[in-house]
């Protein structure tokens, strides 16, 4: 037994989040790739199914009331608050990342001209120019919609952009290739110093990292719940609007399920008051209630202990990779320093695709970036320390 | 034994589509809201389950590729496109109604434009005064967003309102209240002589008639899954864009999904050719794979049988009305002409609200609409005519 073997084993043993794993469906296979699909709990299955069988199937209609579907999305959405730091009422569930992408990004550009008394002056919109793409086509839509210029830019060089004109900042929480972990305070703090309104989004910190959405005083946020949330493929995303911002929140996306008075059937539109003004269409109910049943693997977690079990794995993996793969056979992306750092390690390799091929055929399940990026995701809740070190061994033989 | 009641058993017994009813799971309720909330085929649960258990729970990230998750949107609207009267390649499925409705209406207003020669003379959206009010709110942010004005007509007025300003025009092919029938072809017609764009909302005919979309030359629609078509509370809507169009559709919401390289993760967006290109976020596949398991319901069944008995089961439904409610009791609001009519009965009485409750109580499920509406609906797949006389029968004993 190595000395990284016997090390993992004391991890482990002293690893209090380790009986979460019996939570989830998981096989023998060492499964990294949770920042993309995160595995099933255990829980969801029953629940599906009763939403199918009994929900749908017997009670039909009735169920929107009765069975709770119509407030599922605020419901669940105050399930998700207190992992990102926002108090009950801020965040609702449903559409996809990219729709409320659309939504907060305009939203953030009618705040900063009501707060203007309505001018057109803050005509910029700056996006992390190394953004998921969605993020960037989205906020050049909204760009064009709002008679703003989109200005990219990197986020190191973000403070420096604002201005006079900028009127809303889109900005990545943790970068989705490198792992790199922006800081939302203090680059909050800057938008807000130039009289801009921020935009985050949560979807690689959500679940992984305390994010401090109330204490830092983030406008508005937007997060995926399929990743460190287990919420399964596709689920709705969320939507978090600051409370004391609600009332004047004004959604391109004005829908029936956001009015004050959804079966009133009336012809003007009148925003509801809270967090359902982020609501559009009928809620996607079989997602969206499989998503409700994921989140109960988080009842006595706290994401603090989510995010030190965080950090000891991706140390741990680091160390492994170091002791393991020959030198110079990969680069680290991802920072070292803990405070730049997400829940991911990324490895660039010339040849990481053909790598990560046969590292899945293994059983070491990661994914592949292009053009030369290996990334390695590490949801707490069920990956343990033995896992990192088997991680590393095979990848270590496979560079070999 | 009634006349009525033998006249059902006669209907019944020379019903070509009766044996569809054992695909779906049922109780003994007379269930008239497949309008509102489809019946569950029985080919779901199990469906819904291997995506949830093996899909999700064993392949995980897998499933994306061998799974046949990332081509499910447009999978199913090819599925979906002979049930509208369209040839492959032009619907996709995946957001709710209401953001489809947002993308059409806007690519429309685009499309007058780029007609045009890109100038803005073409600045008013009209929208059917009576729609269900979704579409009029979100068609008041397209407005908005593209500098148009909006302007509500009353379906019957919308020919003479259009003209040179005419951008778009967003109508809905059967009212969700009355039942009404719009007339699809020469509205169209009239669109386009004006030199405009039309949207059609699809919700109610979907699933319950002929729409022919290519036939009339339609220019885009949209649709709702989970009421004719039966795929589950908040089922992901459909997005037709005719196949000519699609290479200048330029939608407000380009997502990664609708990218030509959704996986090159390049910073400029260029869009992907096709239906392909009204794909927004990563889809909804729980939902989304129920919805394709609902919709096999449809093999071996052309819409023009499902359109001959709709119009039977309305028709027996209104004669034993005639029959057996008291004089005066009820006032039809849905047009006794078969070229006028959806596949629903909508029925006016001043006591609706408390008259559907008993009714509901008494296993004869429709639903009520504001102010004083009874609204019933046929769907049929699983209603028959023993049905359609009982749901009378009950109603009338409890108007007596």
């Amino acid at each position: 037994m190595s000395e990284l073997t016997r090390k993992a084993e004391k991890l482990d043993a002293a690893d209090e989040l380790a009986a979460k794993r019996a939570e989830f469906v998981l096989d023998d296979v060492v499964y990294l790739d949770g920042n993309s699909l995160g595995a099933l709990p255990a829980a969801v299955p029953g629940r599906v199914e009763d939403v199918v069988r009994r929900q749908w199937g017997e009670l039909r209609i009735r169920s929107w009331t009765e069975g709770g579907w119509w407030t599922a999305p605020e419901r669940i959405g105050d399930r998700i608050a207190p992992l990102v730091g926002a108090a009950a009422g801020q965040v609702v569930v449903g559409d996809s990342t990219s729709v409320n992408v659309f939504k907060a990004l305009v939203g953030a550009v009618r705040l900063a001209r009501q707060a203007d008394g309505g001018g057109l002056g803050r005509d910029e919109i700056v996006v992390d120019a190394t953004t998921f793409p969605t993020d960037g086509y989205l906020a050049g839509s909204a760009a064009r919609m709002t008679g703003c210029t989109l200005r990219p830019v990197p986020p190191s060089e973000v403070t420096d952009a604002l201005g006079d004109r900028t009127a809303a900042v889109l900005l990545n929480h943790v970068d989705y290739r490198t792992g790199r972990l922006h800081d939302l305070p203090s680059l909050t703090a800057a938008v807000h110093a130039a009289g801009a309104y921020v935009v985050w989004d949560l979807c690689h910190s959500a679940g992984a990292l305390p994010v401090g959405l109330d204490e830092h005083g983030v406008d508005l946020a937007v997060g995926c719940t399929y990743k460190y949330l287990n919420g399964g493929p596709g689920a709705p995303a969320f939507l978090y609007v600051r409370a004391d911002l609600q009332d004047r929140f004004d959604s391109p996306l004005p829908g029936w399920n956001s009015h004050a008075e959804p079966f009133g059937m009336r012809a003007e539109y009148e925003p509801a008051a809270g967090a359902v003004r982020g609501r559009v269409g009928t809620p996607d109910i079989l997602s969206m209630l499989a998503l409700e049943a994921a989140l109960e693997v988080w009842d006595g977690v706290t994401i603090d202990a989510v995010r030190a079990k965080s950090l000891a794995l991706t140390d741990f993996f680091l160390e492994c990779v170091e002791e393991y793969v020959p030198e110079g056979r990969v680069e680290c992306v991802t920072p070292r320093a803990h405070g730049e750092r997400g829940s991911q390690v990324a490895l660039r390799c010339p040849d990481a695709g053909d790598v990560m091929e046969r590292l899945i055929e293994r059983g070491v399940v990661g994914d592949f970036r292009r053009p030369d990026v290996l990334r390695f995701g590490f949801t707490p809740l069920y990956v343990g320390f033995a896992d990192v070190e088997r991680a590393a061994r095979v990848l270590a033989e496979e560079l070999a």
